[in-house]
């Protein structure tokens, strides 16, 4: 293969001859065999963007040559495609603020660009990586503005996934909706319900996860390009600032805006922390949902058995014929991940010293790797679990016939201890309910029949009203 | 004092004659002897307040007498203006619901009632705590509401506070807005800043947390009163619906209205998880402000001594004249117990089962803990910390003079490498940037001066821009 | 009541006549209103005791007049008995390292003391909080020691709560081994298992988290008395050391011993994380112990109903008759709170710097109120649900019947596959496993019996195994 | 290419005709695209280890034919050294239990050994996934034994690294041991301590941390291979059950046991939770230590300035000649990291429900990643930044010279309030405090000498115990 020797302040070392990326990257390397697992893509292709939208910048400002910035362009916009992935080999878990990230990057840039100019890699005199491609910028503007705009992006495809899983649960509502089912309060017996009114409430409560994380975005529109090294702009002009946003904003085809206040935005993380805790606060209801849904197909035969499931596969490798409620499962195992992760990004967050939160690369790893698992864990439950989904109708039916939940409905009439009483009688005797009041004289049995009808009790009212007189 | 007996479904207890609660707060004490500190008072407040509304609007449907109406409501009133207070003896953490506080305070309003109409208490014919105070609602309803409710009063405390604080920073912006000192990142020396520029950020991070508290209080306004047991408003008729969140929105001046879905909005505790992770959002950001504000106050020989806190107290027990910075100290701490409290309050959320979430009760110790210590918190660290700071002006100016990192504005002038090698150069000799770059003929003094001006390089552009050849 | 006046380096302030605290309790009680409630009983009898036996060794070693070392002394173990409690005012959340909390402790027992010696209180010279009390101490040795003990003494409680409801555990393992029963896995049908065999394994956890409560124990017992400011000893001389510890061990009838290392012991606060920890392993086991429990319990008659609890109070405010495992959901919330509790110690813990962790006060809160709850909610839990429990064998008996799960048995037999689409068969057609094999002829119904025996199943082994040929 | 059709008791699908993995693979990788981050090779190691133990237990009980027995056993040993990794396709975060990974393993070994026997790949009826090398496992026994397994060696490998750290700090706490600088509490002044004793107590905590290590990968020794479905040990004899342990030991070189209640030992995690939370108090110290580590490398000119750590890297893209803290960065952010890895283990293991917990693949993925991640942060951050580090004496001794603390060692002769007055004059004057001493006549030239030696102040003792009068 042979090397190539490159220098940088700490010394001299020696560079893959092919390698686009230079000594920085390789120190890095050597710094940080943490976690095996590279930058996020996303995190790449979006820095990539910045580095372009800050040469286009430069150049327009004609404070770097047409030509290399040109080349850089270039270089850039290949990055921004998907090529040269292979060279981007730092680590997720890295020194602080993602200075290598950003080194490695302007390494790959400047060596493609001095390859698109005709000079040998590692002729940094040329194009270099400090002075022309991070022109203007600091790792401490570059990689918040290229996280930010990342992170939009992966919630703006976590969102077409939850918004259509969200639809789903809709659908499932309307579907159930005469589904009649005993509700469960405590884990006991409550009071009759319809299904349909259950999978409208996990759309509902999903919705407003969508309006979280909508809102939760807005933060990350604001970034500090411009801010370079503690947020004041030293070596950025004010045209600099205003035209390297409008760039990106225009070929990323989002309303990105330079932030009130680069300081603010350059040493603090809120807009992730408050991303994190949108993602946190869906995981959370996912979690819910899916152990109602693990609880409601339970079974087939020592379970609740109220809803059945597309089988996925085969659920055991020792017990025939069983199947598993994965999907959900899946889910379950996701918002864990999801609600540890959210731990991790408070904990870098809330480790900010001054100007800077020097903890960047671990949040760009837990962030984008809890959008990730939400976009992906949605889009199975969805499609493998959500949309096969049946009511066990029969089932269903008989829980409501067997159960004493429907005394409540006689409060109004007989009054909350007479009630309880009737219950008492009827799990010491065996007796029905109902036979009990008709036993007893309570009511009629037209008053009773009017009185105890499940299905009214599905929406607000007092059944029988009218056989109330008025206490006024 | 004697005693009374009382019965209820499971048996008959004797009770202090006295006492306002009866057999089941009886029995709740008995069963949950857990923490020690009973339901918090704003909780208590905002459940008479929705006995209130429920029994006016029980009346006014002709369901309830008058007399007994009107006695329940004093009754009510009173417990509102905080009367009473010694007869709420249940538990903060206590079984599933909060049934055993909706049952302390339908006892104790029914006795008081009772007492009002002139019988003895404990004669539930006259007025019932089931069938009379808790006509047409269930714990599942009137619990929800009532903390949803208390929590919204509580966020405008510490809204009120936080924003005080908020204020207090940007006036230290203004204070401090010429007191230039070295920036740090990575805890290391990098480019000049003023304090005003730091005393801002913190102010407008503390902003967007005022903002997104007020977002997640919106979600509190939405109340499930009339969702009964699982949020299909059993024995609650629309118009009682209507009219009794009518009547709590009037008595409260608050814009509450009923939630669009009460199956929803009786299963799902999002409401509180929003706020919470607002609250934690908040934390982490108070905690970092904290830590750098100790950080600058560290010394008063051997640390940083930018900042001088006010005195509140002698430091030490065995060091004389030692001062610490208290007030910060218990902030960090609360926002710890705050970001604790989140995570126990997403457990508790995430073990919601089908039509009922039964952790309500450690939802709300939480919640209304974090609520209450914020304010406090905030409040103590404005007037005895903030407000009386001062900056420590000559020490930060020592700095700017002592520091290498000025020389980041020789970037466009010399280039990175040229500027690196200057201050290795230094550092190894212990001679000045300044005369190693006149020394070796870089720049003349003029220009020297001009670029490493540093004030100027507290605003975006760049030093001695007009000295730059264009490079288009 | 009349006021007396107290300086101290800041200035004066005027304190309650009769108080026996003095000025700087006045700072703290001003400076830290944050929680509203006051540091816990166990902390401040802990405290008492380092400074009875720091008084007695001073007296020993001649460095504290005899007469005073009495009076503080006599003061000292009157608040080890209760005495004064009102006196300790300050809030659990204060400035850091609990600097407030020992000069509220101070403060008290010089004023007693001088009441004692027949001073007045505040007359300083005669006995003084911080030349006499607080003698060869400061907070950062007394405070740390006194937590421990604190700490270790109620972990000795709540071992003994754990054990107790350990050992009922094991007794309903015994009680209830001969409950046949259906096992579950993803909450789906396995095979059968015993109920007796699921309450061993509930017993089994408990008895591993003892351990390790009891070796998270261990750690407390190594002490700082003597490291006074940072650890070096400063003021404290080795005779004192050795003695004020051995006098605190005798006091307390325990083997109080001193760290092997003061510095370390000073700074660092592992011993509260690693109890803590352990609490935490408990809270998950216990959780998922009464999730399980509530699972079986629920019903009565549309859940499992395999387990009967007994009844502790009435269910609901509006449906008559129910009754609800509110013991398992006090434990459930409790665990919570230990599980946000210990995340709030591993924050704070963290954020020790250098020779200190000043955020001992917000450990403490946390720490003590853990060992609390977790020792009151396992009683009630033993004591009102455990001990009653009973077994629904007929719903047990049932389940194992109508199950598919016991087809496993005939995997050596028939092979995974043959299996597997017997089961399949009889979901679809309704008919009994049995019954298609023997239509199949797959096995004698000999062989089937011998095979197909569910309480063989619950014990190791292949059912029918000389059936099967040899097959080396 | 071409492919196989492969069949199971859902149905056929079709396998590319040359992978060793078969159908239910296939329908994992469909089911279950969430992290795209296959299962961990040591996991995947652990498992061909338990399926080897097997396959040899079963030939010597002779329910499985001896070349079926030895082909399988080739396979597994392959896989054991790495061979076939490419065929473990299914992610690590999947359905739940690890079925498909039990599977894909099942299913790689199977088709090898049907290759080495010279069958066509897919020919099950030669050598099954489950009725062949699955015989007498399940999914619930092999996975967690092979959990436990991979957790105890990957355990090991962390310790090996986290001694030699240790004994860096113990190595470097001699170096420093003369190195006098000033301690801090509260980030403020306090006194003499060697820059010595703060590396030994980091050496020390760390120690502790080895022993919470150790002790808590006992637990993971103790396996329930032959647990089977439940723990109840279906189609495993007693001899099997014996034998696959003690195969596994020898193979393994490690004291594994079964489990005394295998019952519980398939449905309780505690094993787990109980490593995890060790890794997370080595976490918190690690975190703690760097931030220590990070303040007193703070500089060069505008920081503390007592450490120099190794330059590793550039410090900055724009910041000339700047270097940053970045190992210690990189472990508060492994620290963090496995923080929040331990929240969301601790959320899976309360999620356990009845004879299993199904989240094991989520607490696989954390648990390995924490143990992974601390070993590579620990040996970078050893061998980069520890080894090399130096003290700066210089500065160290300036501070002890400019600081007030000393003062401290005046108490027993002056008492506290009269060297607190000579503190608030020399902050006020700017005079020293050993002139104001003179000055006033407090104390002789040489009396003040002896009690104001620094170093003296670093062990336990009274400064000029002598000229104390006896008190007694």
């Amino acid at each position: 293969m042979g090397e190539r020797i490159e220098k940088d302040s700490l010394g001299s070392l020696s560079v893959p001859k092919e390698a686009y990326y230079g000594i920085q990257t390789m120190r890095a390397v050597d710094n940080f065999p943490i976690t095996g697992v590279p930058v996020h893509a996303s995190l790449i292709g979006a820095l990539a963007h910045v580095k372009l939208a800050a040469a286009r910048t430069n150049a327009e400002l004609k404070r770097l040559p047409n030509n290399i910035a040109d080349a850089i362009a270039k270089a850039a916009t290949e990055v921004t495609s998907g090529q040269w992935a292979d060279q981007f080999i730092v680590d997720s878990i890295q020194g602080g603020a993602g200075t290598s990230i950003n080194m490695n990057m302007n390494e790959v840039l400047a060596n493609r660009a001095l390859e698109i100019l005709g000079y040998a890699k590692g002729d940094y005199f040329h194009c270099s990586p400090n002075n022309h491609v991070n022109m203007s910028q600091s790792t401490n503007d570059a990689i918040p503005t290229a996280l930010r705009i990342a992170a939009y992006r992966s919630s703006n495809k976590l969102l077409a996934t939850l918004r259509q899983t969200q639809q789903s649960f809709i659908r499932k509502a309307t579907e159930f909706d005469d589904v009649l089912k005993m509700g469960r309060t405590h884990l006991q017996d409550a009071v009759p319900i319809r299904m349909g009114q259950e999978f409208g409430a996990y759309g509902r409560v999903l919705e407003r996860d969508i309006g979280r994380i909508e809102r939760a975005m807005e933060g990350l529109l604001a970034v500090n390009m411009g801010a370079t090294a503690v947020g004041t702009g030293l070596n950025a002009t004010p045209d600099y600032i205003r035209l390297v946003v409008a760039k990106l904003s225009e070929d990323l085809h989002l309303p990105i805006r330079t932030a009130d206040d680069l300081v603010d935005a350059t040493q603090n993380t809120d807009a992730y922390t408050e991303l994190s805790a949108a993602l946190k606060v869906l995981a959370v209801n996912l979690s819910k949902i899916c152990n109602d849904i693990r609880m409601m197909a339970s079974g087939p035969r020592v379970g609740l058995s109220e809803l059945v499931l597309p089988p996925r596969q085969p659920g055991s490798s020792i017990m025939p014929g069983k199947v598993n409620p994965v999907m959900a499962e899946v889910v379950n195992q996701v918002a864990f991940q999801v609600m540890g992760n959210d731990h991790t990004i408070c904990l870098a967050c809330e480790a900010g010293q001054f100007e800077l939160n020097v903890m960047g690369p671990v949040i760009a790893f837990n962030l984008l790797q809890s959008l990730d698992i939400l976009a992906h864990a949605l889009d199975v439950l969805d499609r493998f679990a959500l949309q096969g989904m049946t009511a066990n109708r029969e089932r269903c039916q008989e829980y409501v016939e067997n159960s004493f939940g429907i005394v409540t409905a006689l409060n109004p009439h007989l009054g909350y201890d007479v009630a309880a009483q009737l219950v008492k009688e009827a799990l010491a005797t065996g007796a029905s309910v109902k036979a009990l009041i008709l036993e007893k004289g309570l009511l009629t049995a037209e008053e009773m029949d009017e009185i105890l009808d499940p299905v009214q009790m599905t929406t607000p009212g007092i059944a029988g009203e009218h056989l109330l007189k008025d206490q006024g």
